[in-house]
């Protein structure tokens, strides 16, 4: 029944093929399974009273939220956006330079639309965010991987990489980054590099992707000012959400930067869903209005630190010790690790059987084999006991995957 | 600052620019205007008590509905719809058969995904759903149209158009069809070209998208079973939407067929948007399981009737002593204008003088020729008395396109 249909696909569907991830996650709900593979928040740190409260008394605007939407947006939730990201933007905005999208993951593809055709190049942290990788790629891009360090991404490095590149007539279109608790890798972009990042955006005239679905949750010292807030010729578009700071159920992310790029996104938005919910912006412009978004952060933060501490503390005792390294993530959703001698995608096997999940380092990796003894743990979704078994069970599948099998 | 953006824009960017449309919509929302040029529902038929009521009911599963749902939608949506929609359908369907959307405007691209390289040709009928020309062009297709008359697409022509494209080495992907109210013709598509339209797809191999957001508005007569009914080759994929018949703010389209499709759709649905809201879609399973979506319907079907009724009585006053010919539609939200001898950009022009606005043909024609004469009106939105009104404006612009400027 099926070959009329495989016969007509695009080449784009004939590419797609099942993801080794997608494996893994299909077993993540089996009884018994410990699973730090996701991206999940916290069931128990959402606001359901606030938010419900809210969904109750903006039944009078029933008529309104029930009814299409603008494509840009609720008018008042972009103005309370433009307002409450102003300090870390360091500059306003005005109402054409903000477009709020079904989730920050529809911003990517919009902006792919935007950008993209068949062969031209992205550049990024090497590893970087898997469904980053996955919609750029269906937009047919390539990539070049920058690599990274405790302070983020090299950015000395990427005026050779830009070059070399250009020389070899390549055509590099954007450089995508997460400068805020980096998925996966964890590290943050210091100051000095933001800086450094635009200006050699400015120098070599390519735009930023400024991906920031994290920034908001951060466990240890203060808040870094955005790359967005250094740049001084509208080259750097900044991408927010609320999937991390109050509910991915909503789907709500927005992009904010020049108005030409936003109104561009905004006319791809029209052909692939007209508009996002008006009943969730509505509800969540309310939630915002009545300081429930600032007055319940802190709940969520707290949440996550003890969960990444107690994870921190079990790597130290049962990880450390088998020679697996980290780097502390200041604030986000995942440890990165480095797993030393051992495969990941044999450990990932091994940690199924014992009832452990988690991602191995390739799908994130531009270069494949900056993966392949790397694992993604999330800490953000399970308590810190479980966190604790989970941890241990790790250990139990790296020491049986040494013991070579009879 | 917008040069470096654009110098970095994809082709399809480049190529997109601002539609005449656009220019319309944009003056809809001066004070006095009369609107009939999108295809919005009447807010006084959303069903906001009974939705609300739901809403309130659902807090006790807010920490399920305020995470990341299912990419594939919420499961219990899911099955009623495959129960709901099974009487129409004809057969039965399972699980893996069934993907819900960010609207069933996502459905189009997501579809369009899977299928289509560049120079990629749709068969339509000619003139068709202007956003389903759009996000089919963004994919880099081409177009085929089939004419209409009353009974709806003239499918004795089909096998013709195929065997010359196929012929001169076009490549043809799929059909894309609208058989119940076609928007914007107006025409249903009648029981015996529904069953030619299958055995064609049939013999040529080539699959049907069945585009149905306004099958269950129906003013006159009998349901008619969908195409997907007379499909025995899992050929037809079937694609509804709860827009219509509850609510466009909820952003909820669906699609039904061969599972192979359906997947890889889903697939692509992970790079776009990752899931749709799973609190819009729990609200929207609750508000069907108290069997609110039968029950509420009848008031959307009598109230649009009523309006369906206002503008051709007002037609029949006004434009018919004009020259202005139609095909009254027996559902759905518009009338299609055939406006004689009168060029419909420049009555659009004269109507939003005179306060009154429609869309012009040519936007909706695959051969541009076709739509010259043609307009688009809706009546879903604005009351009997605003319609009697509109139309009134309407014969005066006529009017006063016929007297030559001096």
């Amino acid at each position: 029944m099926s070959e009329v249909w495989k016969e007509n696909f695009s080449q784009c569907s004939k590419n797609s093929r099942p993801s080794p991830i997608r494996e893994i996650l299909a077993v993540v709900k089996q009884p018994g399974m410990i699973s730090f593979a996701g991206g999940m928040p916290a069931p128990e740190v959402f606001p359901v009273d606030k938010f419900w409260e809210c969904l109750q008394d903006i039944k009078k605007e029933g008529r309104e939220l029930m009814q299409y939407g603008l494509t840009e947006g609720d008018q008042r939730l972009r103005e309370f956006l433009l307002n409450w990201t102003a300090p870390r933007l360091g500059k306003s905005a005005a109402m054409n330079q903000i477009l709020l999208t079904t989730g920050s993951q529809q911003a990517l593809d919009l902006f792919a639309w935007s950008m993209l055709d068949a062969g031209d190049y992205v550049v990024a942290e090497d590893p970087t965010y898997l469904a980053a990788i996955n919609v750029f790629r269906n937009h047919r891009a390539e990539f070049l991987g920058v690599p990274m360090d405790a302070e983020g991404m090299e950015v000395d490095k990427l005026p050779g990489i830009i070059e070399k590149a250009r020389s070899e007539g390549k055509k590099l279109k954007f450089i995508y980054t997460i400068v805020n608790f980096q998925n996966p890798g964890g590290a943050t972009l210091s100051v000095e590099r933001r800086k450094k990042l635009v200006e050699i955006a400015a120098k070599y005239r390519i735009p930023i992707f400024e991906d920031d679905p994290y920034g908001y949750v951060r466990y240890d010292g203060e808040h870094l000012p955005s790359i967005y807030s250094f740049d001084k010729e509208e080259l750097v578009l900044y991408a927010g959400s609320f999937s991390k700071i109050l509910s991915p159920g909503l789907r709500i992310g927005w992009v904010t930067g020049n108005e030409t790029i936003v109104r561009q996104m905004t006319i791809f938005k029209q052909t692939t869903d007209l508009c996002s919910s008006a009943l969730t912006q509505g509800a969540t412009y309310e939630y915002c209005r009545r300081g429930f978004l600032e007055s319940h952060l802190p709940n969520i933060v707290s949440n996550y630190k003890a969960k990444r501490d107690a994870m921190e503390l079990n790597f130290e005792k049962h990880l450390a010790p088998r020679g697996v390294k980290w780097v502390k993530p200041g604030g986000g959703f995942f440890f990165w690790l480095d797993l030393g001698g051992i495969d990941s995608m044999e450990l990932a096997k091994k940690g199924i059987e014992k009832k452990v999940a988690f991602i191995p380092g390739i799908p994130f990796c531009i270069d494949p084999a900056t993966g392949r003894n790397k694992a993604r743990l999330n800490y953000t979704f399970s308590s810190p006991e479980i966190i604790e078994e989970g941890v241990v069970r790790l250990a139990e599948a790296i020491d049986e995957m040494r013991i070579p099998a009879k």
